[in-house]
């Protein structure tokens, strides 16, 4: 069977590039546009592109001819790895034609009819899909993921949640570099220090984000969850791998054993479907009393940088528990995020006819 | 008027070298003795140590031969620099034999008739002075200064607990390497990476320091304040500043404006009183959205390394309000600790007729 | 007497702040302008400056209206920190309306009737002053400080160029981000990492810099120094400090001991005329095997970030000697050097009659 | 067939977990013993081994027991990684007892009858090895990988020297943390700083193994090859990868472009026989402006981190040509060059019957 064509908006950038790396050698996803500012437009990839990551380019993008960021290239789905800015409109754009934009961006986060998507989390926010095509008459739609120190905090409290009940949340963030792209962080404000403060950050993690992942979807829309959550966000001189301090209250109080229990049992859709890009598991808990650490934990698990490791659980003075949570910020926080959700899409049938047979064989396999 | 002679146990190591350094020139004090391990004994202090500040080796210490950690010395006080594997039963010595010892050692802080002292934050603690000397028959006797992180905690909090009483804290701390002395932290184990522990000290900073340092002198003893705290300690790759994330809960909550004033206002006694080492004001409130920072505010203030500096204040989710605290660990974090709770003594007269008198000129000065 | 008026061009930039900085309580100088682009012009200082050095702003220049970059301002000296792009013209300007220009941009240095200046190195070199002035027609006139790696090589080399002459020389930078400005290098670029390029800093140390620093005025203008200079320039994570791994062969062979002492005689015309921010001495030979390292010694000296620190002095197989050397890059490396510059210019009488004075009374004191 | 049996000496160190982890998954080696000290002789490798590599100690040695360092464990072959205050003995008596020793450690290396080996560059002197065993009555015998910085050097001067011959070489070194071992260099030492010196580095690269490993073998013994050497060895802040610029002067000037002639065409010994870890190809010339970086490079190649990756190639004013050279210090410069070596050992019959098959089926796949 053929592959799935798909591009890539805002391809020069860190998590263009990201998108670009991580699509090499998919099973499902073949890379036949890659789409970036006028700037770029028109030149070959290996041109515009001051290539960031470790290893060369990928050979099979070197030589593609960059093309503006309006429909019109052939593919299916579009990754869109584009600033604020102008992701908003031109993500609209494509799915106004038809295309399934899986997008990075904050831009359409929040809109009541556009799934925000960790596919362990929160699938059967999927429905919101047809709620958004018929509310604004497109062919296509729009996913997002969430923001990267959302993504792994979510992803460690939703076993937990499920079980249990999160009521409140404290947490505290020790963010990489990376996260804020390239050239970002100046080295002359990171090196020897920390800056206690990211712009926009606290207000995603407190308000927004981690109550509509873990809401429930009504039939008609996503009831946010309850949850109260407090949010220090924080630079350090790291370079990949957000790594956060986190105390947590119930519904009801489970003793320490449950809650390792509920990591350990964790299987959710996008492990049982095996995804090519989840992680199996999807939550790792190391039970080391100085893990996880960034250097030596962001890449574990089967996907590397897709896993969230969890570890120093412990019972919390004021909260039930704390533990600390990491994550890989640009993989699993950025494109790896967006991938999944693809791949979710793909398997839930959201692309048609193809994408059923290409789920099935996967779940065989 | 001639100065008062001081020693220093454990010169030859990171918070001994500190001590070294902050009592050059100073105004009441000279150094007359330099205790060390057995290994070092004997031999000119130039060459047992392997100065490790910034800047050369005083002159006026070079020569001077260090002497083992035994009473004897003609000093009046001993600043203690040993680590907590010797330092319990040397300062005993000490105090029983008549020194005053200032030490930076947590033996003997939660001792019940031990002041553990911050001398902005608790000088009627002095008071237990005369109860330890009696309880155990000594001439001389023992305070101590709390650890780093739970300094700067605390300093910052004061001004806050006398006006509105503070019930419940959240800390998260970003603690740089040379709070782990040297060597201590590999290069292997922290460069591009941080570590989520640090043995023992989330225990002293919820249980032990905070509640001492703010209870009640009742004429028996400390009663401990009543205050619940969580703590998740993590060392970052900064070199000297320990960066902490505190939200906090209040008896009455007050408004914004009256914690920044709170902090404004505060001149506690060691300011008043003019001590030399005391930072003018005690509490730096910076309303830059991204201080304080490591780098930038660590030696912030008059002295150098001693003001504690808050920032980023602004209202909390689940307590009251929530800032950043940041200080320096070696200075006001350990030797500067100590040396100021000296000063202090001193200055209240706890050194006999000589310290009133000093006391005096530096109150007119 | 009242000071001299100075001007600071380029004064919201990373050299500029470190102008204003070293500016402050200066004996000889007082700052009445502060000069920047268009953007900032009609700004007070604090508003359009993000000041980046640490310890607060200096009050006396925070309320100060920054003004464009042309001529007009009340002051008789102007230092430029002005990019490259800007400064040749504009110090052309100003120096024909008559201001005594001392620049850190690289476009005049090389020009045959401007001085490029070390005032340890070539003070007779100001001899070019008259003749600039005589060909150009101007009023006032320029002189240059050379690039940061350049400074500190030729320094450590030029008391034993007098003697025994220089004239092979092997160099390898190992340069501080601070060198490249702010925002500068960006932290995904050298966070555990070595950067081996740093555009046109080859060039200038091979062919352009010690030849005409290391040069003899003949009356007409200034004969370079017959010296064949290989360097590899390389930028290292370390915040200032610019260290040098330098091989040498001379015309005459000395012994070890000789160059030690050549280092230590040093006393050139600088220090004989005690200005204010000539360090004493002006090479600092450290013994210790493992010194100079840039965090420990790029402060050194009684002038901080003013010295050159020299040490690790042996056999080369190659050439004759080889030796490591430091110096801080945006103190001596940048503003400091031109402002060791302008007080050279004071001294010798090149500002007038009460520049004159100045001087002499800076040589009893 | 079944593997070749090998044993680890000093496997829970550095050097000696890499080796435990570059053995995994060997398509001719089985870890079959796990040596160390007596204080770790008895215990399960996962108690005695504080793994400090990327990923997990792997399944297959969690539950060995360790052995002491002594002859009698089943295998065949051993590498040493062992610190040279032991490895001199004791890597004698397991050649005296039969085994086959690859050790990188520093003892032998200079030994006249011992091979100090890069199979790519001088594969002939494992002629050495028969003249050690006749020498000194062993039924084993020793071959060493050189130091971490001159494997790279001499990697990358190999093909020119055997073209253009290599008369006069300058190098200065900027060497990873990990160079230094665990716990190795402390962060206090090495955060936002350089340290000009590594003791016994330079003596290595300027005299003693570049000689060697360009030497010939002249049927008797090694004729050292007649180059000089200037080395100045730093330790910079960068966690794996040293990189060395250098300097070169040859026999014959070669243009520039047939040195990177040189470096393209080169397909030594080890690259003909397709060795499991040899890098296709060995050398990696990189014409970017700013290449090699030790971050973006030292994983490059097909056998990540047993390249040499060289770039930066221009004309040098002193000596004929300069350019700078990458390689990974603890993988090709350390354990992966032991590893490497033992595999020549294989392909060349050196471990009889057996390793001759083994080599004929590696070359023809």
């Amino acid at each position: 069977m053929s592959k799935i064509k798909v591009g890539v908006l805002g391809a020069t950038g860190a998590v263009g590039q990201r998108f670009v790396q991580m699509l090499q050698g998919h099973p499902w996803f073949e890379i036949t546009a890659l789409m970036a500012s006028e700037r770029s437009a028109g030149k070959r990839y290996v041109d515009a592109c001051r290539w960031n990551l470790r290893g060369d380019m990928p050979e099979a993008v070197r030589e593609m001819i960059i093309e503006e960021c309006e429909p019109g290239p052939d593919c299916q789905i579009v990754f869109s790895a584009l600033p604020s800015e102008t992701a908003g409109e031109i993500e609209e754009e494509f799915a106004a034609a038809g295309y399934v934009v899986c997008s990075n961006a904050r831009n359409h986060r929040y809109d009541d009819d556009v799934p925000l998507l960790i596919p362990e989390v929160n699938p059967e926010h999927l429905a919101l899909i047809d709620i958004q095509k018929r509310n604004r008459g497109w062919s296509g739609y729009i996913t997002t993921n969430p923001n990267c120190s959302t993504t792994h905090l979510v992803s460690a409290l939703h076993p937990l949640h499920v079980r249990f009940g999160v009521k409140k949340v404290f947490v505290v963030t020790m963010q990489a570099i990376s996260g804020a792209g390239y050239p970002g962080v100046s080295s002359m404000d990171i090196l020897d220090n920390v800056i206690p403060y990211i712009s926009g950050e606290e207000e995603k993690m407190e308000h927004k984000e981690p109550q509509k992942l873990l809401g429930v979807f009504d039939g008609v829309g996503v009831r946010y969850a309850d949850i109260v959550v407090s949010a220090h966000c924080n630079r350090v001189p790291t370079r990949n791998g957000h790594l956060e301090a986190v105390s947590v209250e119930f519904e009801e109080k489970p003793t320490q054993e449950q809650i390792v229990q509920a990591w350990r049992d964790y299987r959710p859709l996008a492990q049982q479907l095996k995804l090519p890009s989840a992680p199996q598991p999807a939550i790792i808990y190391d039970e080391r009393i100085d893990r996880p650490q960034p250097r030596l934990d962001r890449m574990a698990g089967t996907v590397p940088g897709m896993a969230t490791v969890v570890g120093r659980l412990r019972p919390d003075p004021l909260l039930h528990y704390k533990f600390m949570a990491l994550g890989h910020n640009t993989i699993r926080g950025a494109a790896g995020g967006s991938l999944l959700n693809a791949e979710l899409l793909v398997a839930q049938g959201y692309l048609g006819q193809a994408s059923a047979l290409l789920a099935e064989s996967a779940m065989i396999a």
